[in-house]
């Protein structure tokens, strides 16, 4: 950390200073500009508050050095992470897709979708049976009894499951049940769930939240990795902006630049990401010509009966044609799908 | 909810979207533009999701009529919400003050922090015992430990509790110790805790998420309210801009515009709001003037000891200070303080 | 133009809103709902201003019905528009990429540049001659010295050259110089030059400002097409948000969107957005996976020596392989590059 | 400027980056962390872009230590910059209100409002003779007559006159009727019009981008002051956020931080910053108690039949009772009014 002091600090303030951040178990290195004095703060920053210092009344401001996450960095770990699970590999060469509805409406409605987009070349089914709701009048999801659809489903079709869980008592419950836990993006900085994620040991999938920035869903991967479970993938699943004619704002740049700052591998979710289904398949290319590992994708047998986001959900068959296409991109940039 | 149909549609077209319509229990209305054919849905539109008619091939889009909270709105209860505990009544012509350190560090650093706002003219005592951070390398509060000194502050004051609960199944053990149950920013739509604040009867400080409408945040003060827990105050906090010279900006408008959707108590946070102490007495003043029911101050004996948000933190002559200039303030609007 | 009245209004409010409705030359057509009653107003609504209907008190909101364009919409040519130059055509099946250095420096830099762009696939040669910078202290480019070499560089390469312009006065130079007038993000609202740009009969290449929506994109696109100006290219060069590692967040989802809405070309300039050098190869994969029928590249034969935006340009031999990476992209969605 | 570089670099990397230190200009100060080594880049940072050394391979970034403004900082100029004309100071112990029409209709709408709103209490007249308008159908204003007649009314009430300039050669046109030329919002970076306004010699009203933070804010400001004129005044207005109950978000931090960084006067319009006249005048009250110089605020004979921002307008009684409310609160923290 650098702290920077403000115009004409007397010495005895500079010593001051230099005295606080010894005292906090750092060395200091001073550096004295033209306008300005500098402090360099020596030794593990990520240790302390920069508030520590911006109280003092001589200190302008202080500006970290180090990025703030340690095991999600790729400083510390510089080859992919791999995700294995029911023989599929999540970070390798092959782009993996999991596609599925929103939510589980009914047992013909999920067997029907799993199928589907098994034979279109899915290799992950995802489905909701808990669903976070910004409206306590809208479907809720089917809880329990969407979590044994799933399982049935699974049964049914070998493909694994991905699946939402929403509080840290139900983890135990839908771990059971699914293969994958993932923490929807309004829980990403429930930090409660997210220890008990580290503590599942099961493959996370952890999307960033609506207003996050790409350190805050490195950070809240940092928790579960704290627990020791490494099972960790990053979702980019659209952000807020000022944009009105479509829902979310994809960040096609966290791609290459997560790929950079982290060994996990990177998701992405088109169908939030745009929450226009005519948009998905333009923008899953988008994903996968920028080097994301995997695609997570709404499809529902008939969107216009959907109980929740059937605006975003493709058809079967358009989910079909959308997978041939990536082929060729994921081929054209040196990858398999 | 009115559904804009696309250009040029055909009869037959308009009489399915008209058939969806009145299968779904609506009635529709037709009317037909220069350009565009319109379909009125006559019923409770918060039943339903515009996706299900914005999916249909020959429907542009689908414009809600409707505010999609009930229980909050002042159409429903016209008359103000006051909140009435220890003698302290929120959301009448008092303006409230609430402070105290942000998180509790240790017994004199609250038991010394509560004296001097209590003697300055706070009426409720806040501290934080579970604390949500970014990283988990930081301070994550005292926990349990914080609770005890928390209702030990309160037996030697008098000052009743606010105190910020994270999890759901903490919801029991927090309201045994506080007098408020605060949700916090980034658990606003944590939808399990909402539900268990709802079921806990106790009085709720909701804090607006720094990334949420006002619709939002009054979506989740509705799943309290529909759990018939009617004590919710509403507090904004700042939100995340573009801006870097401040930590958050404080939406100003959103006490007015509040105070005319929703009967419940608007308070205001101008030290996270802020994010820096030289700013939170103008911005106090300001939350004041534009009608706020209460605020919410972060203070600390010694803020360049703080382990969290020292920089935001007043010392107690500064609140003193912040509460005679508040309380003049208050008088020329005609609220008392 | 769809008008929302307050709930309870009397039948005499109700009549006063469609006397006002028709005095400004329009139909009104009333629907009554459960809770409210609304007005649809029938004719050109683009005409009017909703406020003119808010500020009556029986009035709760209004919603627009279309879109605000006109000439820059699809539905009003079907076909896209494709701006041909010097043998160039962009907007049809070939991607065309512009490259060059951010800003005009020097004879050499910008000769080297361009036969170096030139001979890995570059069509159209870009390069800044009046620069727009934060700071007046930042480098404000060489002005119509750097026209003169950019001249030159055409009479050297062939290749036809788009510069920006920014005050209106400057249009007739600087069209008499360069084949495509470029307006930059921050101009994008400068309606004086947009009015200029309309009259000089020359390729626009339009870009969306940070802060801008598409609608407002295409709003600045119709003040130059009411000029007879069809030549109009749209840019997407990425929009501000939260994240700080990027310097602006390239908005993917606008490729496919506008290409639905508007018949005009759109191209990615993938170096402003994405603000490094070494995310700008996989995001303009991205861009054409997507749909662009353009990039926008910065190229310096030593970034190093930059004297502006040296950190997102590419040396000569990264854009080499960019262009071979990007054209199997373009070619596995049926392009040519 | 710090120089941060990458984990691991050789001992000759770092002696090519102070090599190009010192080849700048600058005397390079060399710290060894435990994980990073950083290099003090001494002297005027100001003259240099930080992409000179991030292009460099063994550069991990900079963190700039200054901030970029030099004229327009209170470090510069510690007292208060008081802006004089027609014996009215702005910047001084008064809060000065400016008021009028959005846009100048007809003469008598303007000497209509011109006397309602000087006999409340304005001290400055403002009213739009060249509009900015996001559409090129909407009302554009009524140009030189809207001047003219601005003129006029000037001479008859004796309040000196506001009026927005929006393209560089219309500044003398603009400056011969006008005491205040207004830089809308949308053109707060063209350049070429802030050179203009620098050269005009005219007190200047600078309003704040939508989009915009304090540091352009204050660097726009700075392009103008570099022409000698210091009659700059700074104008908060609201910014682009995702709220979408009110039209934009007024940044009400703004007013006690721009105080602290700068000598300007600030000046608030709750009119755009709210756009709704029902909250403008809580928020003119807040932007007083914050500290605020002056007030913009929009007032309009007769709303409903106003050709642009009729929404924000207040009657010319609402307004009177506003002044009566505001001088309350200046009262109370020590102006007048």
């Amino acid at each position: 950390m650098i702290i920077i002091l403000k115009q004409g600090v007397s010495t005895r303030e500079i010593a001051d200073v230099v005295a606080r951040v010894e005292e906090l178990g750092f060395r200091a290195h001073l550096s004295q500009g033209e306008e300005r004095t500098i402090i360099g703060v020596i030794g593990d920053e990520r240790r302390i508050d920069p508030a520590v210092f911006e109280v003092m009344p001589s200190v302008d401001h202080c500006v970290p050095i180090l990025r703030p996450f340690k095991l999600a960095s790729r400083d510390m770990r510089p080859e992919n992470t791999v995700v294995r699970l029911n023989g599929v590999r999540i970070g390798a060469e092959e782009v993996v897709i999991m596609a599925g509805p929103c939510a589980v409406e009914s047992r013909s409605q999920l067997l029907e979708t799993a199928f589907a987009v098994k034979e279109a070349g899915a290799r992950v089914l995802r489905g909701g049976a808990f669903k976070p709701r910004t409206s306590p009048y809208s479907f809720q999801g089917l809880g329990e009894e969407g979590l044994a659809l799933l399982a049935e489903a699974r049964e049914a079709t070998g493909l694994p499951i991905v699946t939402e869980v929403m509080a840290p008592h139900d983890v135990p419950l839908v771990a059971e049940h699914a293969d994958i836990l993932q923490i929807g993006a309004r829980q990403m900085q429930n930090f409660s769930l997210l220890h008990a994620a580290g503590e599942s040991g099961r493959p996370i999938l952890l999307k960033r939240g609506i207003m996050s920035t790409m350190e805050e869903l490195l950070m809240s991967a940092e928790y579960i990795l704290t627990h020791g479970n490494f099972r960790v993938m990053l979702c980019e699943r659209g952000i807020r902006t000022f944009e009105t004619y479509t829902r979310n704002t994809l960040d096609i740049n966290a791609v290459p630049m997560l790929k950079e700052l982290t060994h996990l591998p990177v998701i992405v979710d088109p169908s939030h990401g745009t929450g226009q289904w005519r948009l998905v398949p333009a923008v899953a290319r988008a994903a996968i010509a920028a080097g994301a590992d995997g695609l997570l994708i709404e499809v529902h047998p008939r969107p216009d009966q959907a109980l929740s986001d059937g605006g975003q959900s493709l058809k079967p068959e358009t989910f079909h044609r959308l997978v041939l296409e990536a082929r060729r991109v994921a081929e054209a940039v040196g990858r398999k799908l």
